[in-house]
């Protein structure tokens, strides 16, 4: 029932508040045997970490991973794997001044009304940086699907009004928006940074897909492969939308061009498009699983905005701090980490199920 | 780990095949002492029933309700409810052209490669008549919710290109299409019976409004209101996409624009605009909560198309039976259901946190 | 969260009341491809049944097994399976005297308290009826474990004062207290039957069995094997106890003397002895696995005993209606079937787990 | 499915083994604005730390715990809550010899049976060591208990053939077995030093009790009170069975002995007796509750034993390290906090229930 716990086979529970000690994971339900280190986790933690270009925030995490449990000379070995990072360099002053005041956009006032009680510093819980946590698991996660060519990409497509048109995988991480089109980025980063310039923030859009992911994952009639997919990505803290395959586009298609045909050739049976998103009636088709989220501009900007303080008194408000004028280029390694989660249990709960 | 079960504190495990004996749901976590009669659950069922109107299939089916357990005296007792309804009039015959063929856009394919087996009369347990477990067990979790002031209301915003412009809560339930402009309702009939004409189909968009939900709802951080509502909704068969407030636009909008501003009138707190959709950090604000899904066109059509069949050869497939032109108007109460089912549940869950 | 869900992959929910119009079950995670016949779920109902013989409740009640969903062509599908009996013959007057006050030895006072209302029908929910359900689940369970040679026995090994002091697998199911040794069971009988004459119920041991267990099931440090086992079966209504292997006769033992050594024969590894029960570290050793529960006597007698009304006021009580005066004879199908069912369930989370 | 996670609304996760990097605990689920300290915490984990006395191991351990998240100004912030024991002075080397070879009642076999691989270092992930985990979330649980009077005791009633007899609260904590009878714990004091002289170890049981439970507590019909307890319960290492009240002294009794009589005085519905330890039909009665476990002897001894290696091979083994030659006293934290763990879950689970 906790908010906390991910998964039912494959299994994370995360903990850690943006200024508190650490944020960190606990994974079960991990195979054993997998060889694992923190070298391959912490390659995933630096491209979510903060302050990897001018594009994103300027704050520097070093954002070490460190082991605490269940690897033995470098393999798992199927009891709980504890992962944390150490929160460093955090200057808890820097929040005093928000202390009393809900910014918008932020979960201060939901917090606060639902816990009674508010961790204010730098977000605590709400922050961004718990995603830390998951990007850590879902590199083990990645680990366990890679022995099943299982690959998981995810990309900016839109910051602002600037669309990808071409795709090139080998741009994706050279360019500081992590956008497929070389071009394309230019042109966003010009957005980003224009909006920086302004003390304000841009919205996006990521695509993630998952190639060569085993016929078969998902378990209708709730727990069906979208379903859990979208549940992964609606709980990162930016996402206002996911869709799947041609997604809302659906809604202007006639069945007869909506629906993927089927041939066969050389034997093999494939689908002539991929509307569907490489999911149909909640379990993987084989095909690529097509996926987008709609990211929101970074609520916290330094454009002054209407609020209310902790005794209902109206006030303005700028927020300080060092942030990411767009957080697309940051979800691009988180949204990858959930997606990772779903497929590695949705693979476990299918091996549950099969005949043996 | 079961993909039948839905909810964590009011929990439903739905059954049942479109041509089995009967399908049902049995509900546990619900209050002891709350009134409900097979009466108030029907009506829900009677919204989802196919039948209804010349823009929705044909087929007429009784589908009535009848409770095998946990009410006593009209009154739920607080151990499991099951409720049932039986499968009549099926032809089953219908369904022996599609027997040896997967049909585009169904989840004939995936089922059968995943289970090994498959239900093929009528779509089996992938049929879309599963969701009246859902919407029976949805009318328990509004009785609840009752109690409480909240309001679930979903209509029809578009289908094909047509969309509705104004809003007339009064209109909803006057139209087939369940849209709540009168105008924009006879343009979208008349774009399905088109599609109808041609034994095609077309897709939609269905908006989903619930009004005085709690402030504090949700279950951070993967918990998320907005994260179970993603995952529940997601979950109908025919769902391609989902989104919270702004949606998809929040990716060409600026955080200045984006950001809800909050003011004090009065004493009382309130949000200048609900961009958000009623959920900021994953936890309900007390807006409205605002969330639209991507219906795809119904892909059961009798326009010709490629598929394969069991033995990998070559078809050509047009699906029989009577379908829904466009399966809007039918989803509105199953989409009412999903949002009662995760507003039950986590109102449920958050008593659990109280301090007391 | 819910309490009448058991199991994690081989998941039930159970529902029904004593005197409503149905008990049944809902199973979800079993296999597909498994042949499955309403009679052999009958098969096991038959030895719960009441009515059996002089040794238990007069009350005759058909019991007859109705599968609603989850099997197509005899064989499950790999959806949900529910299964139902309707309640028939029950005479609710009988129980007009206990509406208003709490039977000793009763769930009564427990249900009233916790729920606020009760259905005084014959216990309710809270009446042994309920197992039904899990014997019907376990007979599923059963199937799928003897696919893996699984074999689970359960008898009656103390009543009373009497203890079976031979064992006789033939016997069993040859006596009316399912006791594998015909002398004591005639003992037995004698002490039972004194003790309805009487008015009065007695208590007794019984021993469950599970031979052929695969190696390697449990799932440590929450969900050992017999941690698990031991919540199955302490959540059979008379259960007051469960041991394992030597059990609580451990207290007296030294380590020397408790160890089960170990031994190389002919390549294989084998135990010199079984005080551990089968289960090492919360894990199956292979061995068989030796269960004992500790049977309460019957709580309804009609012996006069003291008791209060719902206003609180001092009475006297004498349960009538006909009721088994040792319930071990009823129980053993009932244990078998949690046993079945945790063992069922461990085995499809440990493929889960499989390295593949 | 995770056997790591414990609890439903009261979460905990357990990982770490006996000579990793540190062992702990996320707990999920606790309520907000409860204080809690590491003094608190410290005090419980001091009972369970090893060297407190002749009578158990001359390990030294500091075990300081460790507050990493969930704590904000000395309070709970209804966030999880992440508690960490570094482990220190483990000199691995001990273990060298047994590295290759099944040490008799231990985890070993199953362990390597079962994951393919062993941290064989103290005994991984199955060493006693990892209950450190469950005491300190057991600490929260009570604190959080203790705000409803309810009160968790536990102690040793029996170790090999010595019994206590007379109970006074006061002696339990000063006398090195835990013993409520101050003569028999000298007595028990001498059994152990005895076993330990010879290398060898002796078993024992622990009785525990939990007073001033609110009636309610406890979800039929799988999820009953004495249900959790039990799985809570035989999930310790070393504990092979459970009992409730008259525990298996019921099989012996008649009905009319085994009811607890029910009376009405001064208006107070009060039981005459407590042969159902304070549950009835799984649900709290509110009297007390009455539970038994039996704890076997420490299976590591230095007594010659037969086992085999790796290969297969016949061999002898001694066990070396310092081991507890009775380990009745260390469990005793242990099961209270197994024991508060169960209540703090189900006290938030029935609070979901509530009317409200």
């Amino acid at each position: 029932m906790s908010g906390n716990v991910f998964g039912k086979a494959f299994q994370i529970m995360t903990f850690g508040e943006s200024h508190g000690e650490a944020i960190g994971v606990v994974i079960d339900g991990v195979k054993p045997g997998v060889k694992i280190s923190e070298k391959e986790i912490q390659k995933d933690l630096d491209r979510r970490r903060p302050g990897q270009s001018k594009a994103s925030t300027s704050r520097k995490e070093s954002d070490k991973i460190h082991i605490l449990s269940g690897i033995f000379k470098g393999k798992t070995t199927g009891t709980p794997i504890c992962l944390i990072v150490k929160n460093k360099g955090a200057i808890s002053s820097d929040y005093d001044l928000i202390k009393d005041m809900f910014r918008p956009g932020q979960a201060d006032f939901t917090y606060l009304k639902k816990y009674g009680i508010r961790d204010y510093r730098g977000g605590g819980r709400a922050s961004g940086r718990e995603t830390a946590g998951r990007v850590a698991a879902g590199a083990v996660a990645k680990k366990i699907l890679s022995k099943k060519k299982v690959k998981i990409q995810a990309y900016t497509i839109q910051v602002g009004r600037e669309f990808a048109e071409t795709f090139n995988a080998k741009e994706i991480e050279q360019n500081s928006v992590r956008c497929p089109d070389a071009a394309a980025a230019k042109r966003m980063e010009r957005v980003i940074l224009a909006a920086k310039s302004e003390g304000d923030s841009v919205g996006g859009v990521v695509e993630i897909v998952a190639s060569n992911v085993p016929i078969g994952l998902g378990e209708p009639v709730f727990g069906k492969l979208d379903a859990e997919l979208s549940k992964a990505l609606v709980s990162i803290g930016a996402v206002k939308g996911v869709e799947f395959g041609a997604g809302f586009a659906v809604a202007e298609l006639k069945g007869s061009e909506c629906n993927d045909e089927m041939q066969s050739k050389a034997g093999k049976v494939r689908f002539k498009s991929n509307n569907a998103g490489g999911i149909l009636g909640g379990i993987s088709t084989g095909q690529d699983i097509i996926i987008r989220i709609a990211v929101k501009p970074t609520a916290s900007i330094s454009v002054e905005q209407d609020t209310v303080d902790l005794k209902g008194k109206n006030k303005k408000i700028k927020t300080k701090g060092r942030h990411d004028p767009c957080i697309c280029p940051r979800i691009v390694p988180v949204a990858e980490a959930m997606v990772a989660l779903v497929l590695a249990d949705a693979l476990a709960v299918q091996q549950a199920r099969k005949k043996n």
